[in-house]
């Protein structure tokens, strides 16, 4: 398990070290104080948030990242429990989070309730944590990431990633992951869907779940992702994204998943991309934050606030050009900067 | 043809004005000057563009702006040929520009020498620009677009806008097109490519060229490509994607591509789609512009670019949070700001 070395670690208040010590001896009460830390909208808790984040760095980047996405209907939280359950029998300990933008509007699509996942919930190698729910998804995503670190940090091996995919919310579980799963219906509408939104594209591994349905189907559906595939440019060179089928109902397939998976972090770790994605991740979520904050802050400067409605109405009529209007706009906040 | 009016006029120095009049009567070498001054990367010259631009406004809007994308091979040149001569047969006059962001690498992949649209380019009613051929996606889309409000103020009743589809340049003429054709061989591979890349989301109308080769696989690629269409959620419900098969080669289903252009924009304005498109392009416009002038002003400051490479570095290894990183260079900005 890599270790990080901090440049400097925070002076902890005692409430903080002891959540600290209570994550690292891999406690969970502790556990779920620090997430909800995180979560909190309270200026006073992100400080907080981020002194515990930094204490608990060194001690991350241990676990295997496993993102999964697929459309409602498809069987994620049977597949979740199943290969959670697996993992377990195997020795492993297993954290489920999940990316879930819908979740302040509808209460929760994902992960709202953990009945759905009934027998992992109630083990105690297991830690199902719902989708944060206020924010948009470049908040929930940030707050999800972060939740993953302290995972790590509580000694879990595996770390699930949950999305049902709406919009941009498999880009973000796929910039997070190590290895990106699409789970499929076996059926040819299903699987263009996942084309024309481009996440074949991004998919380490595809697994179409439900074959004991229409076993006929589901190799049907199987050799039609094979030939997509085929004209798709691969990821890496060192890696051919396999089509599995299996049954989460029936636990049909779900070591075979696994040996994919642990297939999949020995080659790239050979090649040195397993590290080189992780590192390209943090740097791209670093600029993600900064593009935001930066949005953030030139909205609530008081001259654009006042201009900008004018100036976008201008803009729509035709009677601005669109550079104009940014020039203008942006002298505001580079004037200030001096 | 729409007219806007501007709030206010900026005044003109004599040059700037001579450029003013000479674009609007429609004479060829100020029109060509103004675009070089729009492309010219002076300070000067960028502030005096401005201020031609901006006088120019109130007359641009006029035209059909009409995309055209597909990859190398597909025949777009033979293409843009028949359909100018066809315009300009009608009487209208024809403006070609393109949006090619490898021409400042590769000397112009399109529209790089004018021997390609040999007779089009020799017809005083046509006026062929190749793309501008230094600096970004963005900087060239930018100015591919403000070169595009020049030649509407200098009268041309259709613009055609062209790319090769490098990359995210089709999304960037898709945004300020009225209308995006795209352009594909009778084959299967090339379609999948299209879905692939998204392309087939933002298409207004399919254009199978080369139909005069192989009539039978061109029928059955159309038959494809209406198959998947009919899967993709369409961009407006007043408007069904046609696919037509044609010869640009043979001169063979030209005026049927002109009737589905023509078609799409009476449905447009019918339904007050036309104008809301151009006002959202617009609006988009600024916001990108926006976001790369806050990146750019962030880069450029002082203790950012003291920072920044340690900060990256940091982040990648993993001794501090993306956050965390985000967060201490976003304070420059932000202190700076008050």
């Amino acid at each position: 398990m890599p270790m990080n070395k901090p440049e400097h670690l925070p002076v902890l208040d005692a409430a903080d070290q002891a959540l600290v010590d209570g994550v690292l001896a891999r406690q969970l009460r502790p556990l779920a104080k620090t997430i909800t830390l995180i979560e909190s909208q309270r200026e006073d808790h992100k400080a907080r948030a981020r002194h515990v984040l930094e204490a608990l760095l060194p001690h991350t980047g241990g676990a295997m990242r496993v993102g999964i996405s697929g459309v409602p209907g498809v069987g994620k939280s049977t597949f979740i429990e199943a290969l959670g359950l697996y993992l377990i029998e195997l020795g492993l300990r297993v954290a489920v989070l999940a990316v879930d933008p819908s979740s302040s509007l509808t209460g929760g699509s994902i992960l709202g309730d953990k009945t759905r996942m009934e027998l992992l919930s109630q083990n105690p190698a297991a830690f199902i944590r719902p989708s944060p729910s206020a924010g948009s998804l470049g908040g929930v995503a940030e707050k999800t990431r972060e939740t993953m670190l302290v995972c790590e940090a509580a000694g879990f091996d595996v770390i699930i990633i949950e999305t049902v995919g709406v919009g941009q919310s498999e880009t973000a579980v796929a910039g997070m992951s190590d290895i990106f799963c699409l789970l499929q219906l076996p059926n040819a509408g299903d699987d263009l869907q996942a084309i024309k939104k481009g996440i074949m594209e991004i998919a380490d591994l595809i697994v179409i779940n439900k074959a004991d349905i229409d076993a006929g189907a589901a190799m049907r559906a199987k050799s039609q992702m094979k030939t997509a595939l085929h004209m798709l440019r691969p990821a890496s060179l060192n890696w051919t994204v396999p089509v599995l089928t299996l049954s989460a109902l029936q636990k049909q397939g779900i070591a075979d998943f696994w040996t994919a998976v642990t297939d999949y972090r020995k080659a790239m770790q050979a090649s040195g991309e397993f590290e080189a994605k992780r590192r390209h991740q943090a740097l791209a979520w670093m600029w993600d934050l900064i593009d935001a904050g930066l949005r953030s802050h030139f909205r609530s400067h008081a001259q654009v606030k006042h201009e900008l409605p004018g100036l976008a109405r201008a803009v729509e009529e035709g009677t601005t050009t669109p550079s104009a209007a940014a020039m203008r706009l942006l002298r505001y906040v580079e004037k200030d900067a001096g």
